[in-house]
């Protein structure tokens, strides 16, 4: 009786598993750490021990595993976190598993993230979402029809890196100038709260913060400080920019706010939408912002989502 | 035995009607005008007689729908060319054959007009594409795993109006300000070519010209002429900035570009790809620029292709 479903999500320090019930229900999960050693070359036969210490295989319906790196057609196309090069994740764990009769499928952890919002999370009952991950950086995933997109070189969902600031045109890590990322993540909007502390002082509860962090900022913003509020609009406008672009040219039922910055909850919905609205065709219908439910979990819910049939 | 497969291609004047074989190879096609007279009631009955005329529906595998307005889910939300309001054209044209046993899909023109590309024109063996039709105004289709993608309100690949040029801020039919085909159309070109020669005048053959066209610009700069290569350059650079913020977001195999102004080939594909590159991140890998093939008929063939399987 094949019923169970295991969800993998490979970060560069853990491992989180979960296993689910075909229907979706979590069931249990764990974590194992992420042996980087080698090239990264014990991960799979880690997870195949781990998992074999947890189900009967011949219950597992399917294997979903999210990987932090671009992937096309289940095989990995470089994961730096992971130290690995091109890498058929799907064929490698189905030797291990030494039978046929599992569905694998191999997706980017942002993508499968996005399912996860998708399959149990805040944006369940949709086919047709995308997801910013406001992080350290920004990542992000797209499901169309229910599908998840990768792309040609699995590089699909790379909203971190459009470029959508020309008025300061701070350097990215990814080479570029003006991503938005580089004001509009974590990182970003400290970097944005200390120019403007630098070049544009105003009497500002910042100006006496030792060391800053976005959640001080939005919270400063929160609070009334006129300088942390323009921070947060300029945050805010650049997101909103981005997200009316690829409403253009996916139009979504839904936008899901994941990642740290995303805890500033509806005060940041509500910063975004009047700036969103100014940049979308009008007759696109009203757009459903949500923030992210399932944090550290989406992953792995969104691994099994992508098995379940 | 059905092995036929039937393409319409409903515009604001005719109608343009392609039968195929299900491999795709075109056995006749033909064309009737569209009668707008009330309401556009007559359009779906009209396609049905001449459809009777030309076809044994017994043969009949599947007709394929492109209509110029947003789409979604067969059904047709607005279409002002036509004077359609919302309109399921699948169940009444189903009902007009008195017959369930032929598939029918219905999409947007444009869209369908990518498929078309990526069937039997200039995307073929790509399973992801994007394209822009730089005419009058600027449409454009996504295909993602060999499907195309609607969107909630059926707006998807609505790449004309995403904003682009923040220099100029030319008023868009759209509502809005510097929309891509404010400066990247036909008319957007000339747009540019009149801007130019009004406030930044210099020795040019344009300033001769009674009636300025998009082919006369691309003509000049093609020639040489230093005003119209700044206008071409900076069309094209608001172009590739359109086509590197959709490829973040998903990454296509091909970017094709139709309609009149993509007569200038090659030359406009020498001017985007620099630009592209640019803002586009360094691990995405080579995109392939190529010019479309199909024309007018690429409508017929992408209706043929949603219905072939």
């Amino acid at each position: 009786m094949k019923h169970l479903l295991v969800g993998v999500d490979i970060g560069g320090t853990a491992i989180k598993i979960g296993i689910f019930t075909d229907l979706g229900n979590l069931i249990e999960k764990f974590e194992i750490p992420t042996d980087v050693r080698d090239f990264g070359n014990h991960i799979l036969s880690d997870i195949f021990h781990a998992l074999q210490a947890h189900v009967d295989f011949d219950q597992v319906k399917g294997i979903g595993f999210g990987v932090p790196g671009p992937v096309h057609h289940d095989t990995v196309l470089t994961s730096v976190n992971l130290g690995w090069t091109k890498k058929n994740v799907k064929s490698e764990f189905l030797a291990l598993l030494g039978r046929e009769d599992i569905i694998v499928h191999v997706s980017n952890d942002a993508n499968v993230a996005t399912a996860g919002e998708l399959y149990r999370g805040a944006a369940q009952g949709y086919q047709n979402a995308v997801m910013f991950t406001l992080g350290t950086g920004i990542g992000g995933g797209i499901v169309v029809d229910g599908k998840i997109v990768d792309g040609l070189n699995g590089m699909a969902g790379e909203v971190g890196h459009v470029i959508t600031d020309f008025e300061h045109g701070f350097a990215c890590n990814c080479g570029k100038k003006g991503c938005l990322e580089t004001v509009a993540s974590a990182t970003g909007i400290v970097r944005l709260a200390q120019y403007r502390l630098e070049h544009h002082p105003e009497e500002s509860s910042l100006s006496h913060v030792a060391k800053l962090s976005a959640k001080k900022v939005i919270d400063a913003a929160k609070s009334g400080d006129p300088l942390a509020i323009k921070v947060m609009e300029e945050a805010a406008n650049n997101l909103a920019y981005a997200m009316a672009f690829v409403t253009h040219i996916v139009n979504p039922g839904v936008i899901v706010l994941g990642g740290g910055v995303s805890n500033a909850g509806q005060y940041l919905i509500d910063l975004i939408e009047p700036y969103y609205y100014r940049y979308v065709r009008p007759f696109i219908e009203h757009t459903n912002f949500v923030i992210a439910k399932l944090g550290n979990d989406a992953g792995i819910y969104g691994a099994a989502y992508m098995v379940k049939s």
